[in-house]
């Protein structure tokens, strides 16, 4: 009986207060008139880099809200870069604690959202006739790399 | 002046209250030996497709907390399918109401979250021994379908 | 396989929208000085009864946050009364919506957070001298009464 | 006038961070057929064990924003269980942590949402005809042990 | 009894859904230099006025979850202008709605939020050699107009 | 590039855990009447002073919600006080914690929902006849002490 419907969340009381740091990054393809619209400030719902970056550090530090077994963790830093390139737009977070777990959870989540975030500025420039989005789609979410450091 | 830092949430107020449905897809690549873990219900974690569709359902109804310039919207329905393959598990969130706005965004923030949560349940499981995550990634999230109905 | 980790949100999407009411009630048993207290303002953390009203009355507004399956609901009213007995103080929500669906897991949830409310606002008057709470109870949540009424 | 609807949080400030547990437990009483259809995963609204888990955790980690003077928590353990018997589901949550303060409210926060999400889940099953709920009943929520110690 | 304690919230349950507007205003004094670096781009946070308008709109939607008798309402529109004189920062923010209640207060805890955005982006440049804040002033928030038309 | 949509989080990393405390005032302009309602006790909505403190305490503990760049940060005391004179409202919050920032944003945070709590609850009493607001007015925000202890 015990075991159906499992749901653990780890136990870290015993686990050392450390440095910590994760780097995640992913991409938002997306058309080539909507990158240079981005770059030239013309999206009609205004600035898509500022708004998708503070969206994200919300959300890095929301993380154990909305992932239901990640704990909740002091960050003491974000830092969230997006970079235009021809035809994606790529988002990279970097988050740094000092706590008793890894925060690439929440790296993953602050990019999500950001990608989450340049999508929905932009919804009106990537719809077709129809309403649909053949073209867009987000890609490649990956933690590139994850650091712990005994202090 | 007005044009620095502009942000401009679409004013809907004219628009008219109507059917509204959108379906987003996404996957997360994982190793073989997670996903027969996950099948035979072998995660310490516990049951991973019930804790994903459980905070894809909660995020899509926080859409308009997390995505700053979305409308808050009364969802009247939400599925969330998570289908196991070989290499990856495959989220599909179909998300319905009646609003003065579409729930594409709505669909996109739930596929994000579910495959947050299957990756942050799997953790340990994907891992390397440096605790670094090679082969993990979340690749394309699309929209498959909007639908809007006039009544 | 699509029955593993099943969780289902009920679609509400073609329910009509009409009037809805309900009524949950609940108790907590306190020791008899800590009921004096709260009756003659003399509680170190202040007002109970308004602290406890307000908690109340924002967790039902919350409800769909904190219970997974719940739809966002626009509640129009709120009504929480605290009655002080000799050895418990009993807790009574009405909650009023025009909505697709019934508020009965609002009321329950604004009587379940005043009682919290409650117990947490007398903590040191009901703790014993080795902190433990052998008297306190949180007792008898039920719904009364449930209203729909076709307009 | 300084009296006049006094709130006031406890200041922990000077409070050393020691371990901290608390175990909390409730009940929902339940009709037995709604009981053996929880066992037997029958619930059409899915499965109630890990819904509620899930919940419970969630919630536990958000009580300093549900019960008013909470104060904000570090936690770094909560475990759910839920124990099905022939007329009741009862729940314990059991919450760790290293703070200035108990984790009590934390622990009895979790005990009732989870028994919150577990009448939500099987609503459907519960209600008569007339749609009341003349048997449904949350019961008996206490503290059944809280442990500090000195590190 | 029943008045101890008070706290009421209003019932607009049988209120017709109308078109509501408000505008509020507020302004923050700010140093001479800062209002020049806040033009210049050259504050080391950031954007100032993108990221105190999109924390505006955010706080505008969830402004019943902050002001605790504030009815959940379905925001159509809100609109932030950021004004930069010579020494002060004045916010406006207008909101529309079709609600069974106003919005001035969603409106009014716009402005809030986003003069309280601005001071923390410019935190640095406004601190004294002691870390104190002897001319820093967020001053003067009203309500400009409230607009409410039958339909 | 790099610099448009500039959004940075300020790193605290680094820096030590220490004694911080900040006080924070502000007022709001009411009617005599108003103020007079207050006192009596004779408000519609309620125990004007105590909604307001608990809005405030439950505010300045999600502070780094509400405003993108702050910091989450475990606050260990919460004091609101509310002063009633013949034409305003003034209201001072102080807040303690021992954390790697200053909580200043969090002392002024409380104060400024503690000033729109209040507006809310006498909203009746202060609209003139049009629904208009010609005379309530939050003015005056500021720190007046910020505290920062070596331990």
């Amino acid at each position: 009986m015990s075991e159906a419907g499992k749901v653990r969340m780890v136990d870290i009381t015993g686990k050392e207060e450390v440095y910590r740091e994760a780097t995640a990054v992913g991409a938002i393809k997306l058309r080539r008139e909507t990158i240079e619209k981005i770059r030239g400030g013309e999206v009609p719902k205004g600035d898509v880099v500022s708004v998708a970056k503070t969206a994200a550090i919300l959300a890095v530090k929301r993380t154990w809200e909305i992932i239901p077994l990640c704990h909740p963790i002091p960050i003491t830093s974000v830092q969230v870069d997006v970079e235009l390139l021809d035809e994606e737009a790529k988002v990279t977070v970097n988050v740094k604690t000092t706590a008793r777990t890894g925060v690439e959870m929440e790296a993953l989540t602050g990019v999500s959202v950001a990608l989450l975030t340049i999508w929905d500025m932009v919804k009106a420039l990537e719809k077709d006739e129809r309403g649909q989005y053949p073209q867009t789609e987000i890609r490649s979410i990956r933690v590139i790399e994850k650091v712990k450091k005994k202090e």
